[in-house]
């Protein structure tokens, strides 16, 4: 049902022209980085305040409107399609650093704000935002998906850096969660439950995130291993000799084929870790000897170090460009990133299903990982538009989500659920599914907030 | 209203007679460490198993009956006195270790299983559960109210290391929140919401907990400092540079001063910070050294490092024995501890305003504190049963409180609500604590689970 033209003058009232119905601005909000597809939004606000984001929801609230928060719109799975219409927020007009306070290590933002902007503004201040999930995202976005990415094994998700929210409730209330303390006892933690809820609970207007030091000294290093099994073995002995990797990549040979093609290097084509370490030289220089060490007792081959910057960026950008480098092995293809994440001990396996389980599907593509976490990518190599390779991809991705289940994993690791992985849901939690459904019915009863999204069905 | 005697009938058919309803039974769960004091509960039962606590809480939310968990009643504000009566469930007989899966870092306990229990039998492992209350807390207790303690700086509270539960709901659902991975972005995160959750919205009936290794090598040193702003400013310093302390701890001169008496030692009677490095022994040597310059340039006096086990355990004996050294300096006195948290700049105005405070109050006592969190508590001693004193203590207590909530700070950095702090929620969360009521009613329609607590008053 399209938003009545009542509802769209009083809208109106709150956002002027910053409220749009054109096509182009209603086309923009309904792409999707991926094969994800859904009708436009009815509308698109851009609001520039909390009171307006407040103003807002309470009209849509009242005349049931669904309302859909957007940032850059760089999710993989869909999280901000308008799949039942509706209004989509688009907060990149909230887009300013607030505060930064360096001796309490942290930075308050507008949820527009991007990662990047972010630690250009921090520069000299000595501390960093370390969460990177791969795309220059807003923040509101990351802390709504729960994302993560190559650093969480050193510096945590979201879920351990966002430190209080503001947020604004289906019916209008603004909320604050959280405090400015570094840790708190009073009550229920409803940062964290905000935190990765995809705007199904609340549109977050401010964020109050941790900050970490920059690194006084950083090596990384690539290696290449005989066998996913070594070079597991590898991180599984690195991580419990306490040893601490600011990142951990795994990536397999096709994924090493694909970055020798497109970057002209030659490393062998055989799985490989790449690591990094952060801290003082001293520290950085001590934990780089264990590492080797162990990599050597793991059948590591290879070893090459990188300590200036230049070199450290050449080696990271074979990570980098993984992706682009990887839809070079099928030209014109378009790639599906699969994510699930396992114990440790079950990572070896559980790559080597998908990998299996991908090439006797008569697909090609590759496997990356954060291995540090047992969360790990297949790419698939798809023809645009071939919907019958797009049903054979959603099979592996299927059948990888529910291998990673039988093992105590989960479905996904840091691409959130979207509308790809809500009907993998139930299988994961169960009953608790079921109160995920009560919790949302509490906060948002009309089901305005993102509806047809993570949890079941309300009306 | 006592529980009807054919709903206890119901209940003794499913404990037999591990359902008690003896005097002494009811008082040992009437008890608290504090002041808190409330009637005994009605009846005190002790489930083997979570088929036998699913088929408890069924009958207890059919017939409106309150439910209270409980573990060692160490905890500090009271959170398992029955102040609606009902049924106390001890969970302390539900004790067995699950699972050590070393290679996955985590460990599956049952809620009874105490922090040193899992400790001894993870020595051979390597590995070690982190998080020390003081108390030997059932990790149960610790995951309901949230707890941390002296190695939050380093590993975090319990919000960080628990992975998944099994719980139990009021109409007898059992529920599994998280996964054996080490992340996830799979939905509401339902871990985090019940811990810290006091008991309001479910039993837990088992955990998955993220194991860390024992440091190959630890130093710890004590130092003092003319000023607590020096003392902190040298924490701070050492934070930023990114320096890894394990702990990180202030006593002022009061404290110093009651060890002194307790232990027969002769430190300094001025404010001390007692630091603990983990790591390898270069990484140990290379954080100490650092550290030892940062406290030089903040006028650090009289620096003494510990490497031996045997002189460690002296040094940290001088913070462990804290509590009741200072009880002497009072004799006969019983403690009242207070807690809040506050942004890491702030924590030198927030001692003295406190200490100023109880002084000017006419009370005695001291100050220690995780001052890596910005977390610190005053003990204030007092004439056991003088109800004038108690209320003078509850004063400064209160008055902590709000000033920490005007710095941005929190009510409880560690010991919870329960019913001491109830009456402050209001002012930390305003509109959000509204939203917990939301949950809480949602959740637990009958408002059995441990009822009168956390949350408004639903009836």
């Amino acid at each position: 049902m399209p938003i009545a033209p009542s509802v769209l003058s009083e809208l109106r009232n709150v956002l002027g022209d910053r409220l749009s119905t054109g096509e182009s601005d209603l086309a923009l909000h309904a792409a999707s980085e991926t094969f994800h597809r859904a009708p436009p939004p009815d509308a698109v606000g851009f609001p520039l305040d909390t009171a307006e984001v407040s103003r807002v929801l309470a009209i849509c609230n009242a005349h049931r409107v669904p309302v859909i928060g957007w940032g850059t719109g760089t999710s993989l799975e869909g999280h901000a399609l308008a799949v039942r219409g509706g209004l989509v927020l688009d907060m990149m007009r909230m887009d300013k650093v607030l505060d930064i306070r360096p001796e309490d290590m942290l930075a308050v933002v507008q949820p527009g704000v991007t990662r990047e902007t972010l630690n250009t503004e921090l520069r000299a201040t000595g501390l960093m935002f370390p969460v990177d999930p791969g795309a220059n995202a807003s923040l509101g976005g990351m802390a709504s998906t729960r994302a993560s990415g190559t650093t969480a094994v050193r510096y945590g998700t979201m879920r351990q850096n966002v430190l209080a929210l503001e947020a604004v409730l289906a019916d209008g209330t603004v909320i604050r969660t959280g405090s400015r303390a570094a840790k708190s006892s009073a009550g229920y933690d409803l940062t964290a439950l905000l935190v990765g809820s995809e705007g199904t609970l609340a549109i977050i207007t401010e964020l109050t995130l941790r900050l970490h030091p920059q690194p006084e000294d950083v090596a990384a290093a690539v290696c290449a291993f005989p066998t996913l099994e070594d070079a597991v073995t590898c991180v599984a002995q690195t991580m419990q000799m306490g040893i601490p990797m600011a990142r951990i990549e795994f990536m397999d040979a096709m994924a090493m084929r694909a970055v020798n093609m497109h970057m002209g290097s030659a490393y062998p084509e055989q799985p490989h870790l790449m690591v990094e370490f952060n801290g003082s030289p001293q520290s950085v220089k001590a934990d780089a000897e264990s590492f080797g060490a162990i990599a050597a007792e793991n059948h590591g081959q290879g070893f090459a170090w990188a300590t200036s910057l230049d070199e450290r960026n050449r080696l990271w950008a074979a990570r980098h460009a993984s992706y682009y480098a990887a839809l070079k092995l099928r030209p014109g293809a378009t790639g599906i990133s699969t994510d699930i994440c396992v114990p440790m001990s079950e990572l070896p396996a559980a790559v080597a299903a998908a990998s299996e389980d991908m090439h006797r599907s008569g697909l090609m593509g590759d496997v990356v990982g954060h291995v540090g976490d047992g969360n790990f990518h297949v790419l698939m190599l798809l023809e645009p538009g071939n919907q019958d390779e797009i049903a054979i991809a959603k099979g592996v991705a299927e059948r990888m989500a529910h291998r990673a289940l039988a093992v105590g994993g989960t479905i996904s690791g840091e691409h959130g659920i979207g509308v790809g992985k809500r009907g993998l849901m139930d299988a994961q939690h169960g009953a608790a599914w079921g109160v995920m459904g009560s919790i949302k019915r509490a906060l948002d009863p009309n089901n305005i907030m993102n509806p047809g999204k993570l949890v079941p069905d309300l009306n």
